[in-house]
């Protein structure tokens, strides 16, 4: 598959933009006319530029309000046309957009319509150039993409198209089935984009949260896989109007858009797999048929896809590592929580912590050692650095990842010692894949202490959930980080009110619920985009499952544990709503627990304090609850930043 | 007016919002139920707190999905209002907010429901509390005022009454007439919402855009009009939902929206005398009748409505300050712009540059030296400290100004020496209240020099319009700001992309156009929020108004200024665009001039390079054109950009 991508997707100067298309992978680019009109680099200098750095220049887009419109309009739409098809020869690039007239059209005559874009091709036809016509979702009377293309047959010339760009499609509900009764010599070009499905007028959803393939809600395989179908193998270029990709770091953004598109191969190549033709002699069964059965020989297409290395949802987490200069107070936590120390590795500045199989690693590495890209800030006393999650074969989950463009962690180990494959995460958390095991028990556990992992109290023990603060130009990297490399599958987002705003709360998980990982989007506070800076509410933390939270939390009020205080309107809010039994509540409120209740079941949880932006907590799932405490978020939240506060008044001004 | 306001508008924790809510001088608050579930605090210390500070507590809520349920479902709603009754009675409260059920309901009878509606009322009732049912917006059955209220009536039960919500009648466009036959003792609570006109879901809309009034495009004075001659003389209480009110200073926010209840309750009185019913003996005429003729008594209602001391609009700048610690760079640039110098003021370190009517004081005080809250950021090397404005009378647009609540900056002078009354803007500019004279000269121009103003190169010339960077917390604040303090008019508003993201740009106008001020909204980089702070677009700018620019421009480039640099690209597409005849296009090039054009006329400006933070553009006005030239604004930004850019490289990480 040819990848490309429109500049206009990303932040910087048209120079910056390419370099970084560039280095990200790119095959090609599609020129947005606005960044060479602002750009001081001539035209010739821009196609030297594209050939020195192994791009090609695909698509110059776009050209607006052409159709549909009065004889004197259309010939300055076409004296307008041949300034743009000049260009086009110096750039040496051959395929322009146009779109659908939303401006200006006055005259609804498909008649017409024919007749002018016949007049546009034949003028194209004069300077060697394609015209690839789109239907715009908000075009005034060409807004639907089969419309496009009964009008691109009709005209029926050479150098008129079309080109499918899939929000234009995909917002609008169109079946997307028909695309393969096209001609691939008519369709010119195609443009992907995801989204999420929100309810707003089509325009301004296209103009402001377009986000890249598998970072939305589109079914995108679906689409391609009707377009390699019609034999389309033209490039496949990202389009993508997003106001937090224009704002964020060029080179970043270009990656996260090249993941997208080897992802979004992948996943057409699974939906054509899945939904292939019944062939002849080939048994009757799909690549969906019965485990073991050899898969049907995959028909060729135009268009070539590669695949991944296939890897299976992780089995659960292996391990979390948390950093601190001080490791005191995470020690003091933990051995309260009721975690076991299992001594220091052999080599390395970490302890091993474990209850059960939650292992939390606590790593002595001072923030701002340059040990890691995660310490950001020195305001940060301890973090979570890192998460290992079970793999089938850490090997083929690395490779898959390598491919996907996740920068790799380099790992020193010593001689026996057991080397994690290790990624960096879009918020730079580090991700080791780790050969998980059939007893729970992890081989690298001997490198520590006397070398053997020790019997540990709470055998039932394991990490429930992580959660992690996400800054707010990488959130939807990360979605699409942790849906390709890892296969966590995102749920519905909630929002969550907090002292200091909404906090966006992305769930992601395996399908069995043995991996839960909920990233957090906080919200930019006062301090932040003036200058000074702090964030106050960017904690995270790790959630332990255990059998029985009462007991486990009086263990840990007996060693001397700091709950989160709950307030007492808390409880009798609780008791409002789920009317519980006077001696439950009274548990509840004197171990400072929160409860919740749905259909599914029942769940209780407490927090601990916070050492440095990170904290614990321990819960309770009882029956099928499926949840996270969510209508408690709210009082976390309020107490931890009324904590916080006290210790860091806001300076007045 | 009784004012009042939601916690949920505000950030921070119950008791910093209280405490908020008294120094902006709210009468009353509504407590939202999970500001108080979250907090430490009693119900019985809230009630004192609020006794303390002078605040009522007037409603509680929410209360939700109640109505239109199975018996079961009712008992157990009716036990959790009975829990909230008595929490109540321990907060001292009397009303609580019942909405129309969304979630639960699933018997569609208005039977059943006013069968409900008045169980409740009979058991609040026995409690002694009020019951103010709500439709909202987006209720499964009950969407519709008119028909809560119609269900009211039906129950006819003095515990149960109605609350009327702005948001949820006119973001469903239902007619407000009809407020007026409602029964005061059946509307038990008003609130009030402005809002944007977005086409989205309206939940959406509601939970994360509305602002406080006259920061939206809602109808709020005709919303409150028919309220006042229904007759009911209860709280007008904000209840807000804000995505970046809940982020930003609960201080700020609590007196910006003070100052919403205030203009809107001048701009009630006013709608009410506009729209007086004609009188019998009061000669027909409304108080939009003639000039000079006497207003008709007004009518007396229930809700007596304060007026704010009349304004009309300025009648033009008077100066613009421009601040930096070295003076130099501006000095040149304004000299090369054909400025001439004045001297300095006679006491301050202050100097006068002039050309025709455009005055610029350039203020040599430090930044950061104390002077004045502009000076934020020490990067800022200039940056726009002031804004004089020519108004009818100083001293009552000065009471205005004060009665809206902005912050009064205290201004220093000697005997002899004119004082203005100044305010600072949201984005701490400061505002100075000056009186205009018939001939355009200012009377303070003596203190400078030698006391006489000089006879000025380019008599014509003067400021256009003034650009100004603001920060994202305070950009609604700042167009109420202007609209209820300076009676500026706010235009529908532009998004600007730039090479670090969109800029939301906000025009507000004087009806005749004499000012013009733009409040651009910088985009957050990647540096914000992650506490590196340096903004790369953040620059605002000054611009003139001359005769013939093409001349000035020459005359600029003969004294040997700096002009910002635009493209060849841009005048290639110039041309495509506008086909302009080719000495015209070739003069516009050699002078970096830009140029747009509409039906209404023609605009030709160029920009200076940038000092500090500050730029400046020279504009020409021809026919009836009343833009800024904003398909040209994408042409800055990228030169801006890459200017700053190559002086201040990111770092690579």
């Amino acid at each position: 598959m040819r990848t490309g991508i429109a500049t206009v997707c990303l932040s910087g100067t048209l120079k910056e933009k390419m370099q970084a298309c560039a280095i990200a992978g790119f095959d090609g680019i599609e020129i947005f006319e606005q960044d060479l009109v602002t750009s001081p680099v001539t035209p010739e200098d821009v196609r030297k530029m594209a050939a020195d750095l192994g791009l090609t220049l695909d698509l110059y887009q776009p050209f607006r309000d052409f159709d549909s419109v009065s004889e004197d309009l259309l010939s300055a739409n076409l004296r307008r046309a041949e300034a743009k098809f000049r260009l086009m020869a110096r750039l040496g690039m051959d395929t322009i957009l146009v779109c659908s007239n939303v401006a200006t059209a006055s005259i609804d005559s498909d008649d017409l319509r024919a007749e002018q874009l016949g007049r546009l091709a034949a003028l194209a036809g004069d300077h060697g150039v394609k015209v690839a016509y789109e239907a715009l979702a908000w075009g005034k009377y060409v807004s639907d993409y089969e419309h496009a293309h009964r009008l691109v047959e009709a005209v029926d010339h050479p150098n008129l198209g079309t080109c499918l760009d899939s929000f234009h499609i995909l917002s609008r509900n169109w079946d997307t089935a028909p695309i393969e009764a096209f001609s691939p010599e008519k369709i010119f070009f195609v443009q992907v984009a995801d989204a999420p499905k929100l309810s707003m007028d089509v325009l301004s959803w296209s103009r402001h949260y377009r986000v890249f393939p598998g970072e939305g809600q589109f079914e995108l395989a679906k689409f391609m896989g009707h377009i390699v179908r019609a034999g389309y193998s033209g490039p496949v270029s990202l389009e993508i109007f997003n106001d937090v990709f224009r704002q964020s770091d060029v080179e970043r953004t270009a990656v996260d858009g090249m993941r997208s598109l080897i992802w979004l191969e992948e996943q057409s190549a699974k939906w054509l797999d899945a939904n292939a033709p019944v062939l002849a002699g080939a048994g009757g069964q799909g690549a969906a048929g019965a485990p073991g059965t050899q898969a049907p020989a995959r028909r060729r297409y135009p268009m070539e896809l590669a695949t991944l290395p296939q890897v299976a949802e992780p089995a659960g987490y292996n391990f979390a590592e948390v950093r601190a200069a001080d490791t005191k107070g995470l020690e003091t936590v933990l051995g309260q929580l009721g975690f076991e120390f299992n001594g220091r590795h052999r080599t390395k500045d970490v302890q091993l912590w474990t209850m059960g199989h939650a292992r939390v690693i606590v790593n002595e590495a001072a923030p701002g050692s340059g040990d890691s890209a995660a310490d950001a800030s020195p305001a940060i006393a301890a973090a979570i650095g890192a998460l290992g999650f079970d793999v089938h074969s850490p090997v083929i989950a690395s490779a898959r990842a390598q491919q996907l463009k996740a920068p790799a962690v380099p790992r020193k180990s010593q001689a026996n010692e057991e080397v994690f494959q290790g990624f960096a995460a879009p918020d730079s958390t580090e991700v080791f894949l780790c050969q998980g095991s059939p007893d729970g028990t992890a081989a690298w556990t001997s490198e520590f202490g006397d070398g053997l992992e020790k019997p540990a109290a709470g055998a039932a023990a394991k990490i429930d959930h992580v959660n992690l603060a996400q800054p707010w130009q990488h959130f939807d990297e990360a979605v699409l980080f942790y849906t390709s490399a890892l296969a966590l599958a995102p749920q519905p987002f909630a929002e969550v009110p907090s002292p200091t705003g909404l906090v966006r709360s992305q769930v992601m998980v395996t399908d069995d619920r043995s991996v839960r990982l909920v990233l957090n989007l906080a919200p930019l506070t006062q301090q932040d985009g003036s200058g000074a800076g702090q964030r106050t509410t960017y904690q995270e933390h790790i959630a332990f499952a255990v059998r029985d939270l009462v007991a486990t939390a009086r263990d840990c009020r007996a060693r001397g544990l700091e709950f989160l205080q709950i307030p007492a309107n808390y409880y009798e809010d609780l008791d409002a709503r789920f009317g519980l039994a006077p001696e439950f509540l009274a548990t509840l409120q004197e171990l400072n627990l929160l409860y919740d209740r749905d259909a599914d079941g029942e769940f209780l949880h407490f927090y601990t304090a916070t050492v440095g932006s990170v904290f614990f907590e321990m819960v309770e799932r009882r029956g099928a609850y499926d949840g996270y405490g969510a209508p408690n978020a709210p009082v976390r939240h309020a107490v931890q930043y009324d904590l916080l506060h006290r210790l860091n008044p806001v300076p007045t001004k």
